[in-house]
């Protein structure tokens, strides 16, 4: 079995891109309330990117560990993030079909 | 898809029991790093069954999501849980391999 990771402890890891550059932290996970699997990590992409303080759910199965890294790689650019869902940090959505619908197709899945 | 929940409102989910008493509150979730699934709730039975403030690791297929109740249902009982795993809440284990076996042993998975 693989290592497992604080529920608590997963706000904060880093998200880098493919190139190895750090884009933000993972900042919330919206989970699954009868599997328990993860669906969305809900990413901060702030300064960084000057994509300001909103936050950006990617469908978990995007996200690849890296234990060099101990952090997660996204396959995603500025121009890709630019256009993607997000909401304010204290906005959050319901996460009902439809929203989650939009957030897959956005991501072509 | 089921519902889906926030990490950060996980934590205070109730949990009861087979006969709908409430047992006390999730605390806390382990999950896969690589994978996303939750492998335990970290629950806290405190006041409710005298049993302290420690935190007990339960495998995440113990339990059992009630949307009648929006909580989680477990089969346990206070003689089950009194010789559980358990640890203070500043004493954290590692959850290596050796320690998710005993954990996993003593539930009988």
């Amino acid at each position: 079995m693989a290592d497992v990771i604080s529920s608590e402890r997963v706000e904060g890891t880093n998200v880098y891109n493919a190139a190895g550059d750090k884009l933000g932290t993972i900042d919330d996970l919206m989970i699954d309330k009868v599997s328990g699997q993860v669906r969305y990590a809900v990413m901060e992409f702030g300064g960084f990117l000057g994509l300001g303080t909103d936050r950006y759910p990617v469908p978990w199965n995007m996200l690849k560990y890296d234990t060099a890294q101990d952090g997660y790689v996204v396959p995603l650019d500025k121009s890709q993030l630019e256009g993607a869902p997000r909401y304010g940090y204290e906005e959050v959505p319901d996460y009902d079909d439809t929203y989650r619908t939009n957030v897959d197709k956005y991501y072509g899945l």
